[in-house]
């Protein structure tokens, strides 16, 4: 076999069988397939496609090129959740709890966050003394204990996967749904959950842009979950303005606790209680959404969330004191009302401005080695709906540096545009996407 | 400007500037752009095509990526010809002479042969002493004083055509019109003549299939051409068959001398007097195609042509006796007619097969440090549209060693198909393509 007829093939059109893709795969996570054999490879699939089945074999070559996690030592189904990255996401840090509540084992490999979107680590390192370093006996230990632990990304997890997105990355073969599909699909499923419920982001703040497109690339994840006896759902979110009203590391953990206390804005509680209800579908522990957000709000209301987060943070090394007491969390230094200068509705809040301004101020990191302050960050006092009088605050800066405050300001008043007409609060959980089909909210 | 961007920009189909392809021309010549974004790049130009200004654009930028011969201190309007490459094509043996003969400038700079095409240089090599390696002095008074010299091709020449060509030829990326158009067209404008004749190969052996794919490379070639202020043709000509009746370096230079006394085949002087027609008339010496095939017979008829050559010969060294006696080329040990084992028409003859068939008898090069020998060869006794009969010969092998023969008798067998119906003896020369439009015969 050689790489230069495969790039021809798929150049055709022509569809690669699963040896063909395991050669490339293999050949290129191997250098024995160079760089520009398979940016050429990677730019025919963008104009060429892959079938289902071709972008089925992908992700499964993709997950084989490392270490696949067997999660058979966890009684029960195992399910995980996944997003496609927003700005304010901090939902895992509230479905964690309620679905490991109800004696559901949640084992979850978490990233770190780059760019903008923080990451659910980041997060829960706001408990001093929190680690993901957990040995892999110690992780089964947790979650047969009390369901829930959470585990940094080996970096042998689809190592493929993560050489080709380098690749993608400096070639302009980004988007491609196979691609993507598979590229997230690879991790997932090598972190051996049963049941996968992705949070698919749509809107401005998102790599999908449209509700087409969210559709389009969840029902190839789905189909490929399927495809490899995972039983697999998306859910479809807004993204054209932040989840709930925080942003920053410190801030979201606080809200977060709130949110588990039952005081969550809407549009997040929404969120986490569509997802968790798809886990708890997934593994049968609800027969109905209805039954299965009945027993997610009895998680909140009898405090078992709350309790199963201070468990669990206590359980990782942490404090879990500050569950208790969020007011230790630390304070930044400086605090700015961020005003706005015109009246009007708010039509549209920018959340990839949103996300710049909270890296600005120091709470993101630029690049894998930026140190981050996770006191830092955002409260939005005035979502996509509400009307605001010049004057009025938009949004509070928390900063522990002037010039970053100074920095970050503009960049939260781009993220602002206003309308002189009534606009409608925006739904958050657009549809829901499983093997049997798409329903549109 | 980032390479990035400029492979988005040509991935959705638009157009880029003159300055963006410089800049991807220069980047990727001096190592600053990497081989897998410039693969990226190069498969989005195959889907998406270039304009003819992109083209031009891209010819030029590779131009003046190295050497530019100055021709200047020629007098008079200079010809060049350049053929897509073709098995058994000496025309430049027998077009030289007679175009210089009637006293207009050819600078020609040529290349070796690669693979089972033989290259022009080494075909002259069969003359004892003969070399191409003229001070660029040397090159201009020759051609001032007989209007004929042949140096080759400088390192420096196009380099980023060099470079890119490498890359296409791994990256399955060579197949795109504006690509090949702009690789033959960089080179000759970079050799500096005022006219080009190009000689398009179309058929089985060529890389061109069929006459509308010649058509169209012949038409971006002559709009270069004439977009950067050349005078340029495009003869189309046909490559189902080995051109002439012998393919091998001597052979091919003994039957160019018998052209030049007027005893060439009819498909070798119909190409030759096609091609050398346009380098007169592009250059003024002729005022219609009628006038200047009247002038190239008369240089065959009084000899002039004939004493063109051994004038060129003996001024770059070689030994121009075998000219008038060229029963001193070297013969081989081995000659084995290969005998018909069928009747019938030949209906096409391979000319791959044939180009390999004179490879393995080791008159060709495998790789650019192989040693080529010059006697070897193949005579061709059958064409296409012969009758053959069983028992029959269809063509000599000259071998200086057995092996060789044996393992190349079986490809010239291969070479030759057959019909039991009349097969038409194929017309040689299609069309031409001039900047007012296309001609085909």
């Amino acid at each position: 076999m050689r790489m230069y007829d495969l790039i021809t093939k798929k150049k055709h059109g022509e569809t690669l069988t699963k040896e063909e893709i395991e050669f490339i795969v293999d050949g290129f996570t191997n250098e024995q397939i160079p760089d520009y054999q398979m940016s050429a490879f990677l730019m025919s699939v963008y104009f060429k496609g892959m079938s289902l089945q071709e972008t089925i074999d992908l992700t499964m070559a993709m997950v084989h090129s490392g270490d696949e996690l067997d999660l058979s030592p966890i009684e029960g189904k195992k399910a995980d959740k996944h997003s496609t990255g927003g700005v304010g996401d901090k939902t895992s840090l509230i479905i964690g709890p309620m679905v490991a509540a109800l004696g559901v084992p949640v084992a979850k490999m978490s990233g770190r966050g780059l760019g903008h979107t923080g990451g659910t680590i980041d997060k829960l390192e706001s408990f001093p003394g929190f680690s993901v370093s957990l040995s892999e006996q110690q992780f089964f230990d947790n979650i047969n204990r009390m369901k829930l632990a959470i585990i940094g990304q080996t970096a042998n997890l689809a190592p493929a996967d993560k050489k080709i997105y380098a690749l993608r990355d400096v070639t302009a073969t980004v988007d491609n749904y196979s691609l993507i599909a598979s590229s997230i699909m690879s991790k997932k499923i090598a972190a051996g959950s049963d049941v996968i419920v992705l949070d698919v982001k749509c809107g401005s703040g998102a790599f999908m842009k449209t509700i087409d497109e969210a559709v389009e690339l969840a029902k190839i994840m789905v189909n490929i979950g399927h495809g490899v006896g995972r039983t697999t759902y998306a859910v479809l979110s807004d993204m054209s303005q932040p989840l709930g009203n925080y942003v920053g590391n410190a801030l979201e953990v606080k809200e977060a606790i709130e949110a588990l206390k039952g005081n969550g804005p809407k549009d997040l509680m929404d969120s986490c209680m569509t997802l968790a209800s798809y886990m708890l579908l997934g593994v049968g522990r609800a027969a109905s959404v209805q039954e299965a957000e009945d027993l997610l709000e009895s998680t909140i209301k009898d405090g078992s969330a709350l309790n199963k987060l201070a468990e669990f943070v206590e359980a990782q090394g942490g404090d879990a004191s500050y569950v208790w007491h969020p007011e230790k969390f630390p304070k930044t230094v400086f605090c700015e009302e961020i005003i706005s200068a015109e009246d009007g509705y708010v039509s549209e809040i920018l959340t990839d401005e949103i996300g710049i301004t909270s890296l600005l101020l120091g709470g993101g990191r630029e690049t894998k080695e930026s140190e981050i302050d996770l006191s830092v960050g955002i409260r939005i006092r005035k979502k996509v709906g509400s009307y605001v009088r010049k004057g009025e605050s938009l949004a509070r800066l928390h900063a522990n540096d002037l010039d970053k405050l100074r920095a970050a300001k503009p960049r939260l008043l781009n993220a602002y545009h206003f309308s002189e007409t009534r606009i409608e609060e925006p739904k958050h959980v657009l549809g829901i996407v499983t093997k049997d089909g798409v329903t549109l909210f």
